[in-house]
């Protein structure tokens, strides 16, 4: 592997340290971003948030003292205006879980209830395994191949560093408990929609349109479906199995956002707003999905803040219970619809190096763009050829006010191994791509909050 | 890891051999994708052509050697109407090349002529050098900083699996040249375009506008890079040094192509063709660019064909002279203009597993699309989001023609550690990922071959 695959090249080193050096014509690197090629903050935040409230379930007691956590890190950071804006939203939370394999012989699965998950009941709800190779054979199906059955559907996903093989594969869990109520089935189990064969199974939210009974519904981890596949191929016959699902809905439960900024000098120019978010799924402590996009947000807004007064004011949101819905997302949208904004961006993919850039701005944008293009260029993050379309939080507010966007996009070649599983934890954090992550975040921000013109794509000057 | 990175899945291998088993939906896998698991063939072409021919530089008798063998082998497998399509085109050849620091120490540099790099002459070129971080840096840079001065162009390119960092980062070979001289500049030396840090620098094409006199050009292995670098950091003054690069324009000489063909039944409907390039770059024997490339598509082509006469011909190409200005591909286009032509594809990305699968086919072609998709989702492969567009070789015909086009995208974490340096041998190749390969471009081809319908995105049916 090359030598600056995650550090701050020798050559961008030399600039940060030297801005008087050598003959480039480039534009001395200093300010905020040299502060942040040493950041500990974000490190910190994900390292207390993960320790000190552990995991976030949205609409939980756990959530609330995340919130409560931020609400102190944030204001003992410096930041302004400090704030939670709460709302409701329906919660779901896991019972007990078991499955097992009765016949042709014993064998336990790990499992994981998928949010939205039926229950069935205490006493286990016993049937024979149909099994589906992936999720466009379940479609297909006739009802009566799956008409009081468990369903199990399998798939092949791999690693991708843009994380495009989530969406296709991760129909199984997103679609395949829908589809199979709809068919008539008492239950569904599929392979976890991760990359890696540990024994940990990858939960996440599952919808049943509205009018479908939720059956109960689990993720298997990697290793006990290999098992799985292994019996069935071997035996040919239908497996007998024995399933546990006991979660609840609590109904309407209190969530919230926490809201900060760095406020600039020019009130007159809307606001960038960055988002990650606070809740996380209960099996873990949450460090990648999203502890440490809030990690490299706040910082980087830090070294904005602490540098001298930007222009424009950023504003930072800690947005809540995204993993359930984006309802933290949606509720801003919302609450802040009176307020026009300029541009959007979010961390919620990892804490891994960021590899690529996308933009969606006006064309009279294009020498902001080149020059943030310029600065990445250093830390060995080129352009993409995708327009930038924002993550889950800030979906709401980009498709309400039009704004532009920034994707600072991270290496996913991990990040499924990694994700909704009881490996999300600090341990796994790799500290200096954190930290390229919180210098390229910084290089962005110090860019687009002392710069004027027009960043809303649709808006004419 | 995960189990099925490369291998087909054991569900997939459990589909394939027993087609009659379980309950889903999907169509049983048999036939030629079947075989394609257990491929040799392509192997056995990257490993032959790469150890009985060697390095195939275009316009040189090594080239001609390669065609030799092509013609050889292509009717050896039992493929129809085999032949060769002579063109000329201009060759330039490496010579002497040595690169010193001479002062304030002595520092041998390991560096590679780029194609079209200007000569010193024998006696050795002496001049100060001036570092650039970036290509922009260049371009920026006012004409007596470059003039009578050996330009460094430095730059930060890292990894990526789909290799988009190549384009941006790259632009200092394909393009420092040209702008240096025309600023006046005595020779110029760049930072190899790869991403290991290894002794072997990366050679390939630059091009000079018309009007320009190419000057000396040469790519510095990244880690002699690495040591200039830190050099230039630590003095902080200008640095001597002498360069000898000794190339030659040897003007116009023989390239070809050579095509061959799976005949199809319905000689109404047009080919599908199918590209690779035969010419290597001279300092390896180009295992990866692009034998592999070769292998994969033959082999592929040969399961079709054993299998009995599909719908639609396939014709292969394997052309001649990409690395120096895709000469054979622009021939082809010509020679074949007045045929018309389906789909093009082309396997120029290593020999590494295929992630992604990208189209450009009409909307009538939707159902072939999602049966491919579904196909390929078993070897772990997932649709894109961006349009197919081909590659180098395929371009003149796609472009004169508007046809249809699948990508199937290889994996390029690795390609630029290897990619036109002294390390592109059969040593790198791994069999499991090339397999995986063969199997993909089999189904396609399956698929293609008896299809029946329009594949031009343009064409309405």
């Amino acid at each position: 592997m090359k030598k600056t695959t995650y550090h701050l090249s020798l050559a961008a080193a030399l600039m940060a340290a030297n801005p008087a050096f050598g003959l480039t014509a480039a534009p001395p690197s200093t300010g905020p971003a040299d502060k942040a090629a040493s950041d500990v903050i974000a490190y910190q935040i994900t390292a207390e948030l993960t320790a000190e409230v552990g995991h976030r379930q949205a609409g939980t007691q756990a959530e609330q003292r995340g919130r409560d956590w931020a609400l102190k890190k944030l204001a003992k950071l410096g930041f302004a205006n400090v704030r939670e804006e709460k709302f409701m939203m329906p919660t779901w939370v896991r019972g007990a879980e078991t499955a097992v394999i009765t016949a042709p012989q014993k064998m336990e699965l790990s499992i994981a209830a998928l949010g939205n998950s039926g229950s069935t009941g205490a006493a286990a709800l016993t049937g024979e395994i149909v099994y589906f190779q992936t999720f466009d054979d379940l479609v297909a199906a006739k009802d009566d191949q799956v008409k009081g059955k468990i369903i199990f559907i399998d798939h092949n996903m791999t690693a991708t560093q843009d994380g495009s093989s989530y969406s296709y594969f991760g129909r199984a869990r997103f679609q395949g408990p829908n589809v199979a109520a709809k068919k008539g089935a008492l239950a569904i189990l599929v392979r976890s929609a991760g990359t890696a064969d540990h024994d940990h199974p990858h939960t996440g939210n599952t919808n049943f349109e509205a009018g479908v009974t939720p059956i109960p519904a689990a993720a298997v981890s990697n290793l006990d479906a290999d098992k799985f596949v292994a019996l069935y191929v071997k035996i040919r016959r239908p497996i007998a199995a024995s399933l546990t699902l006991t979660p609840k809905n609590l109904g309407q439960q209190p969530s919230g956002n926490v809201i900060a900024q760095v406020t600039g000098s020019n009130s007159a120019l809307p606001p960038v707003v960055i988002a990650c978010h606070l809740d996380s799924w209960d099996l873990a402590t949450g460090a990648f999905d999203d502890a440490a996009g809030c990690g490299i947000i706040t910082a980087a807004a830090s070294y904005i803040k602490n540098h001298g007064t930007p222009l424009r004011t950023i504003r930072i949101l800690w947005a809540g219970a995204e993993e359930v819905g984006v309802w933290g997302g949606k509720d801003y949208a919302v609450q802040h619809a009176a307020t026009p904004h300029a541009l959007a961006m979010e961390s919620d993919f990892g804490a891994d190096r960021v590899w690529r850039v996308d933009f969606t701005l006006p064309e009279g944008a294009k020498p902001l763009q080149d020059r943030i293009t310029r600065r990445l260029a250093l830390l060995g993050i080129a352009p993409g050829r995708d327009k930038a379309t924002g993550g889950a939080d800030v979906g709401p507010i980009i498709a309400a006010q039009g704004l532009g966007v920034i994707d600072l996009q991270q290496d996913g070649s991990r990040y499924f191994e990694i994700h909704h599983n009881a490996r999300d934890t600090i341990a796994l954090i790799d500290k200096k791509q954190l930290q390229q992550n919180v210098v390229a975040w910084t290089i962005v921000l110090e860019e687009l909050s002392n710069y004027a013109g027009e960043l809303r794509p649709e808006i004419k000057p």
